[in-house]
């Protein structure tokens, strides 16, 4: 019964908090964020196994629908800017987020440690972002959308390099070899063969309404457990899952039903959660090298994948929409504190200053990027 | 990762039944029952409170569903005919359980406790196969619609008795008068002040599909947090939620989103989890008296019910429909084992007596449903 008032609880933040966005004019997430904050710090709701397990579905919904979105046309077409956005955009926050952490005193471990938690974008917000304001299908928001998976890729790969280095001492370079090897088979195998064989279902059978559902949460999860299996997060699984069904006959029913189920359950749980998790309290004791540490990783990420984005051609104002959709943080960041914190390479304090980094970037995106996106909005090839 | 594999696997469990029931022509429902009943005894997935969660879930958005989907002026035309098919539905299944066991030498207590385990049927079974069949808002669905609620409301009130003369040895009068009392106070208020809030609510503002369902959700949920909290289950809550969103302009839109989430997600993942509760092993070794436990519950069902449908003027071959659909038991039966174990009433083997006759009553209702349903199909006012 905890359960289910838990529930209704954090369903009616959502509620509240879109109906706020929509009164002062942004975005659904920020005012969902919001309410997530003032829940978590009010105190009546805990966020359960059974809560958390709706939000983890959430993520993989979010994800599979914006992979359902994906024109994979064009996001073959965008492979190479792609690249250059995620690479840029992961090598700047990096160095500065090294360099501060340094300047202020620490270890060149946790200095490492500190820059590697700024690598990767948080490809939910951005997912969420894209698709309320309708450029997802766009050049940019594919451009978007292939840049974050492949930061988030970039962000696993550092991440086995910088623990590796702090808990042996060296890099293991076999090891890494073999994960980006897996990953990147596991890619090709989805993305030629994968599409092909259900390309060939939907053709054959026609399949009605809640089956369909069923069917494509199936190969969402599955693919969730092969990519969570490799080291990736189960989201990129779920996108991938979405790039490929996405190409088939069932793309646009499937689509539809998944949006729905997402936007009208599991994804806002999803973010009011995120929100929770937010310490007001952390935030207001840990002083200037929080606020630092929130500054470099803005600057870091619209200067690295906006100057990405210039180099591959796109115009200064869309490289700076590019710039701004890649500065929220969260998926792999979590996992990272949670693994700093088991191999004692950080402590709760530092722990804390990346938690509020997360949360700060992620509140602060979405206004950014509809003010962004506004100027660019008369330009055509948006 | 367990959590996300376990979960595509009962989803895999679903389809597969699905598509069995589909070629042996059978309701949907025995497929996922028996799929469920394998996995369960194969043993490779565990129910844990996360999968249980998402079944929790599932039975209030089939409840909810069935609600939306219920011809309220007819429901409150039948209530005379469903409080009398409750009534007889109760009676007769009781005194057969009671002599049953006392003939097989148990105590007067157990007797009576074993009595009560077959009050109640599984509403949640009913309006699935009412639903997958298209009864549900016809005459007939909506007379076993109400005397399943009704029925199980009385249920509610039975074990209370049963479990006070258990532990007391007396009944406290008042404290079942105020359940009533309560419970009735409940219903009025939400059919009349919630049904008009409701409408007016509707009338006056538009709500987009995502928010519409989210909004349809909460109420749900804090409607079977109110009859949790009342001693109800929380899925007539759901039911209650349906009954008065299904009044107003909301209702067609709603019951589409719900359904679909229900029944491309939640809904089977409650049914095939009720399936893995079934224990092969019990079942062998419980012997004559698990047999004619199930014989009594099915029997008593069809007698009473079927008669209570007679007095109030359906034909014989309706009355048989109304019977046949009353068989299933699951709901209450499941939370009266738990109470029977915690209180040392009933031992761990006749728990799983009371289980068996849950699951095999489950099991075979949707076959001899269909059955019934097609003598009849040739009359009119089905």
């Amino acid at each position: 019964m905890i359960f289910i008032l838990s529930l209704a609880i954090v369903l009616i933040c959502a509620v509240s908090g879109r109906l706020l966005s929509k009164n002062i004019k942004q975005p659904m997430i920020l005012g969902e964020l919001i309410l997530g904050m003032i829940l978590g710090n009010i105190g009546i709701v805990r966020i359960t196994e059974q809560i958390s397990s709706l939000a983890d579905i959430g993520i993989m919904l979010l994800l599979f629908s914006a992979g359902l979105g994906t024109n994979f046309g064009e996001f073959k077409k965008l492979e190479t800017a792609s690249t250059t956005v995620a690479f840029s955009g992961v090598v700047f926050p990096f160095i500065f987020g090294f360099l501060a952490t340094y300047f202020f005193g620490f270890s060149i471990i946790v200095s490492l440690f500190v820059g590697t938690s700024l690598v990767a974008t948080s490809i939910g917000v951005s997912a969420s972002m894209l698709t309320e304001m309708k450029v997802l299908g766009t050049k940019i928001g594919t451009l978007i959308m292939g840049a974050a998976v492949i930061d988030d890729i970039i962000g696993v790969v550092v991440i086995s390099i910088v623990i590796s280095i702090a808990t042996r001492g060296t890099v293991l370079l076999v090891e890494v070899a073999f994960l980006i090897v897996i990953t990147l088979l596991f890619l090709m195998i989805s993305l030629t063969v994968g599409i092909r064989f259900f390309k060939k279902v939907s053709e054959k059978v026609y399949i009605e309404k809640e089956n369909l559902l069923l069917l494509g949460l199936i190969v969402a999860l599955l693919f969730g457990v092969i990519t969570e299996k490799i080291g990736l997060a189960a989201m990129i699984g779920a996108f991938i899952a979405g790039l490929i069904l996405g190409q088939t006959d069932f793309a646009k029913r499937l689509q539809g039903h998944v949006s729905l189920i997402g936007g009208g359950f599991f994804i806002p749980v999803f973010f009011v959660t995120i929100g929770m998790y937010f310490d007001a309290h952390a935030f207001f004791s840990l002083g200037m090298f929080a606020v630092v540490l929130v500054i470099v990783a803005i600057i870091g990420k619209v200067l690295g994948c906006g100057l990405g984005a210039k180099i591959s051609n796109f115009s200064w104002k869309e490289s700076l929409v590019v710039g701004v959709a890649m500065i929220p943080r969260a998926g792999v960041e979590l996992i990272l504190i949670k693994l700093g914190l088991e191999y004692n390479i950080i402590d709760h304090n530092m722990a804390s200053a990346i938690l509020v980094m997360v949360i700060i970037t992620t509140l602060i995106t979405p206004s950014l990027f509809l003010k962004a996106l506004k100027t660019t909005k008369t330009e055509e090839n948006i």
